[in-house]
């Protein structure tokens, strides 16, 4: 157990561990720090070797002291995959998708949850509560459920079904607000403000980052502990990213990776695009973007409570946004698909998109190593593709092809 | 490489391996042969400890020659979850389900893919044609998508939706029928005739059963080379009972695991029960069920061509045949993911529902070991779960739980 302190990423507070906590008292989200000279005296890469091909393999890494609070359903190590035909067809001659549609929940909104809901356990928690647009709250109310811990989850209306139903299979409390996300949040809040409620709302807790940076760990080790020259990250709330950004940090502290760091690019749809924007007037917070709208329901996010840290990722690792348009995505979801045989949410398929852009730009070199991220699996957006295939009769007689 | 030929598990002839072939002359599916006796001397089972976490890890004991033949999405190694809190509820203090919702496609299917288009890769295949349910035909389109091999997929018009898009979006030819899974078989077995494509029908080729066979080699390396009491499998065309029982045969010859089998289980919807019934009637052979009806489209194979295989196999462990009703299933999937996090398919739901009923008339003790196998993820049948959230104004007030 090597968790020394809390530290805020904007005003460096300090705070100790082992403690309920949510935000910092400036109202930044929270870091969970490590004693990582400690770490790097006593804890070897080659001690993961026969360990079992899951995100717990880290445990030194990860913020929860006893065994007994694990709370999983086998998530993690997801496979990286090299895309061989694409990749060369697009000019990138060593292209890699890591592909979080294999995993529970069908995303990688899974991390975070198996994390920030363990240590929910090993803090005695009892009743929870969070705003979604739809993953998420389907990845807590599963993990919720294991744990026995209450889930009041509240989506907007116009998110998607499946998710609904997750939450409600799983026996959460669900419900739907007539707004967007943003409400969902002030209802979340009023409730925690006058019940108690542990808030586990995107960055309102600080573990959740920790169940994602287990995806930059999982990157370097499946290269062989090297990183690759460039990451892309579909970026809504951005907890992915902080959190790849983190872990690779973290690797290189304890010295288990080199010094290179990989740039780290966030792709956000041209519909909802304000980290781009940021990024493109060298700021570092975001404004809200009004009338957002994207067929990516993960990136509908106006405005990240994380958004100095995405940025921050950025800048450090000589990064750069990207906004791609919807039409983008969905020709690049089908292009996983069928070269692939990826089926990607759009979220995902919007890291190609980026790739595609940035090495016609030259911003990509052909040789380099490049991995997109897929958040998650296209079976959750059976909206995404409309196919009308023709209706035979038994005695029907197929074409030749 | 130690694929020594095919042998027909009906009238005993044998074939040359490395040709293309469907069935045996005398009608029946084939099973590939290994020279286990020349295994057991070459190859360890400590062999595997470094090896990636997915079925190819099982190398030798696998049909495909050349490494640049795999077509690999990252299946296997699916997790062997135990079901802590709804196991002792039950009477089962040692209840586990393999969740093979943790898999490309969402689906066990996707292990009979893996490994029948690579082998159809490493044969030259340039086309072929499945008839399906659905889900067998959304893995084989996204494998073949990968592989370069032109895939024709009939389904019946009644299918689930997102298996149509699952192989619209892989690229693959999409043909509804206007009828039954037996009518777009007679649509693809003439097609077959005149065109010479190759026949990917569920047994038509004896690859199928390799990919499946590795949940087998995947239960006991997870339980430390120990093979459980009872594993309990949905069966529909059965691929996976007769995979698993072909497996755990082959790890006993080459001396991985003792003598002990599991007794094998099979679970029917009583809705199309024609193994149940068979099994009953202590016959070897099941004969076509009438009007078969079943939420767990799986299930819905009214006789399967490898139907005396999975008889053989409950006979030859001292196992069952399980029929349950449609809403035991679902109240099964329903407790499988409020206790336990695990969104199933329905048919991965009806196991537990059979468990129960094992486990309440004493076929099952209490401190046996048990495995449940969940086929594929809830998320591909959104129509079993039906819920009415509250909808909430945004300045509603969340009751108190």
């Amino acid at each position: 157990m090597f968790v020394s302190h809390f530290e805020c990423p904007k005003c460096s507070a300090h705070y100790e561990s082992e403690q309920r906590i949510q935000l910092c008292r400036c109202g930044s989200p929270l870091l969970v720090r490590y004693d990582l000279k400690k770490m790097r005296r006593s804890f070897r890469r080659r001690a993961l070797a026969l360990r079992k091909a899951n995100l717990w393999r880290y445990w030194e890494l990860l913020p929860v002291k006893k065994e007994e609070n694990v709370v999983s359903l086998g998530e993690g190590m997801t496979p990286l995959l090299p895309l061989k035909k694409l990749g060369p067809e697009l000019g990138m001659n060593s292209l890699y998708l890591k592909d979080e549609g294999l995993i529970p929940t069908g995303t990688f909104k899974a991390r975070g949850a198996a994390i920030g809901v363990s240590k929910a356990k090993e803090l005695g928690i009892k009743v929870l509560a969070m705003p979604t647009n739809g993953n998420a709250g389907g990845s807590w109310a599963a993990y919720c459920a294991k744990a026995g811990i209450k889930a009041i989850i509240v989506m907007p209306k116009d998110a998607p079904v499946i998710n609904r139903k997750e939450v409600a299979v799983a026996g959460a409390g669900l419900y739907l607000v007539d707004g967007l996300i943003g409400d969902a949040g002030k209802i979340v809040g009023r409730a925690i403000a006058e019940y108690g409620w542990y808030d586990a709302s995107t960055l309102k807790e600080p573990y959740r980052i920790e169940g994602k940076k287990t995806m930059g760990f999982e990157i370097a080790e499946q290269l062989d502990w090297q990183v690759p020259d460039v990451i892309i990250y579909p970026t809504g709330g951005g907890v992915g990213m902080i959190g790849i950004y983190k872990g690779i940090r973290e690797l290189q502290e304890i010295g288990w990776i080199g010094e290179k760091m990989p740039r780290l690019v966030s792709v956000q749809s041209a519909g909802c695009a304000p980290v781009v924007k940021a990024w493109e007037e060298k700021r570092h917070e975001s404004t809200y973007w009004e009338n957002s709208r994207t067929i990516a329901f993960g990136l509908n996010v106006p405005k990240a409570l994380g958004d100095f840290l995405i940025l921050d990722a950025i800048y450090n690792t000589r990064g750069c946004a990207v906004a791609v348009e919807d039409d983008e995505i969905l020709k690049a979801q089908h292009m996983l698909a069928s070269h692939e045989g990826i089926f990607s949410c759009p979220e995902g398929a919007a890291t190609l998109s980026a790739a595609i852009e940035l090495a016609r730009n030259g911003w990509i070199k052909s040789d380099e190593r490049v991995v997109l991220l897929n958040t998650g699996t296209g079976l959750k957006y059976p909206e995404t593709v409309t196919t009308e295939p023709p209706l035979l009769q038994p005695e029907a007689r197929l074409p030749r092809v």
